[in-house]
């Protein structure tokens, strides 16, 4: 009976307490967090601030490359990071299901802390609800970050200009079919990961050398094609994108074409958009190449003018394709 | 069609999109928001910073009183104010179930928006998950708030001095109740309402007048007695309550008469105890009886010494009752 999740855990009475013990104290301990007061008391920020906030209802809940627990510290680190701040503490609130196996939980709180700690983040205040069986699927998790932006100004979707260069940190739909192989069992995908992973030191590196970054975004759901769409009608540019520069390894284009798949529609966790000066992409693009994250970083396009904020796809054969935003649910739950 | 929620609004894409503009752009918007970039940047914030976070669970959505949506903002503004912060910031984070009308949703915008301007807070960033029927009920909601801490000490649950006044700012046990009846249709406690409000006016001017406060908390779940017992144990002290002094309203005693539930095991979502010098006393109660949310304000005890940190009631009839923490779950999905 002690391995499973029950229902008084949730009641902010004494079992709330053996679970914030347990499964939350022991593995994010921090002198802010063991206060235990209703709110986090933070001395040490200055503005200006960036704050994000993410709920994470992946499943399945781990997969290769990654878990709901890596996601959910990956995912708000990264967005605070693109607005060139620095991400030092995180919020964290679970809703959990009666019954969930509490070696589950403690899996995926293992998965946050040692994410947390790569990333340089702590995780100061929390929550934790738990539902009647039916009422949730088994775990779901909010973080909220916050940082101290450095970059100054800082980058937005607002900030693309005509002749600035596209580049992305790496390759693209490695998430999305990861989680959609794990989910379906695809044995043919095995040897497809998720790229989740931590951007901050990457974009302080980017940042750094390259002096003025215009828009940094992770394309999340909805993929690259949907991310660029968004920064297109946001600056009222157009983008102009030569499909043999974009980086997808040979696992995800043999998955993605045997399932009918376009990977720039993927979701991805461990990748950047950065738009920037054309003077500038060199020594940004180099900056990516250091990372442990941005291996097979690459320029892929350029911004131009254009009405209407429309993103267009150089094919390999010279043609060009209108890239629209994402119609539809490519796959739900995939982060 | 159009009136359901479909499971590409939570795609990334043009759905999610449409979504933001009619339900949360339209109620919450300010120029933070409007940026829609991957986290929000905030000029004015100054350290110290007060930062708290709630996922909200309960059903039924709406009830006597107030609503998931009500409570999104007060639990969350509520639990930043308790460090004698000031609430300046909300995001906001929706796990929605497909199929859900999505007038429901605008009438939980709608009451997030009322509540925030109330409370003078702005809700700057946020995230929306859509999950398959069946994978959550209807709707949950996180929030994290940011405020700035004007308190110097910042109250908190381990500052309990022997010789302390204990205060509660109202009556107990109507949130608990109220939901409990929604839920259950008790047509004979038609006359309770939840006190869901916000405090945060209130707790400038106690500690304003009061000059020093040395805890302050609000009694949601576990109710009161759990919440005096944190208290007591973070603290390292006994709190010696008396019965008599302790406001409940008549239909709440009734009601809890009648189930066999008792009023200080039930949440409260607009009421909080503040444990101060005996001195300051008189003028924090002046302070809370001045608001509109504090009419029946009540001294109900003192902080003793004791080992362990236990909560003693002095029945009406001389008698002295433990009051244990919550054990087990009164109530799920009370929050």
């Amino acid at each position: 009976m002690d391995d499973c999740l029950l229902l008084d855990a949730g009641s902010g009475g004494r079992a709330s307490q053996r679970l914030v013990e347990r499964c939350f104290l022991r593995h994010f301990d921090n002198p802010l967090l063991r206060r235990l007061d209703d709110a986090a008391l933070l001395e040490d920020m200055a503005a200006p601030l960036a704050v994000s906030t993410d709920s994470y209802t992946v499943t399945p809940l781990f997969f290769p490359g990654g878990s709901i627990g890596t996601l959910a510290v990956h995912g708000t680190v990264n967005d605070v990071s693109m607005l060139g701040a620095r991400p030092r503490y995180l919020s964290c609130a679970f809703i959990l299901e009666e019954g969930l196996p509490l070696d589950i939980l403690e899996r995926v709180a293992r998965d946050m802390a040692a994410a947390a700690r790569e990333a340089g983040v702590r995780i100061v205040t929390g929550d934790t609800k738990v539902v009647p069986r039916g009422a949730c699927d088994k775990l779901f998790v909010n973080t909220t970050g916050l940082g101290v932006v450095y970059a100054n100004p800082s980058p937005s979707g607002r900030n693309a200009r005509v002749g600035d260069a596209v580049l992305v940190s790496g390759t693209l739909g490695d998430h999305g079919l990861t989680v959609l192989a794990s989910r379906e069992n695809l044995s043919f995908l095995s040897d497809v990961a998720s790229d989740s992973a931590p951007l901050n030191k990457m974009m302080e590196d980017v940042i750094m050398v390259a002096g003025e970054v215009h828009v940094l975004r992770d394309p999340t759901r909805g993929g690259l094609a949907t991310t660029l769409n968004e920064i297109a009608q946001q600056s009222d540019v157009s983008i102009l994108l030569d499909e043999t520069a974009i980086p997808v390894s040979e696992s995800v284009k043999n998955g993605c074409s045997f399932l009918g798949l376009d990977p720039l529609y993927l979701a991805n966790e461990g990748k950047c958009v950065c738009i920037l000066p054309e003077e500038r992409a060199r020594a940004a693009l180099a900056a990516m190449r250091a990372s442990p994250y941005g291996a097979r970083a690459a320029r892929i396009g350029s911004v131009t003018r254009g009405r209407g904020g429309s993103v267009v796809l150089r094919t390999r054969i010279g043609g060009q394709r209108l890239l629209g935003m994402l119609e539809g649910a490519q796959l739900p739950r995939i982060c």
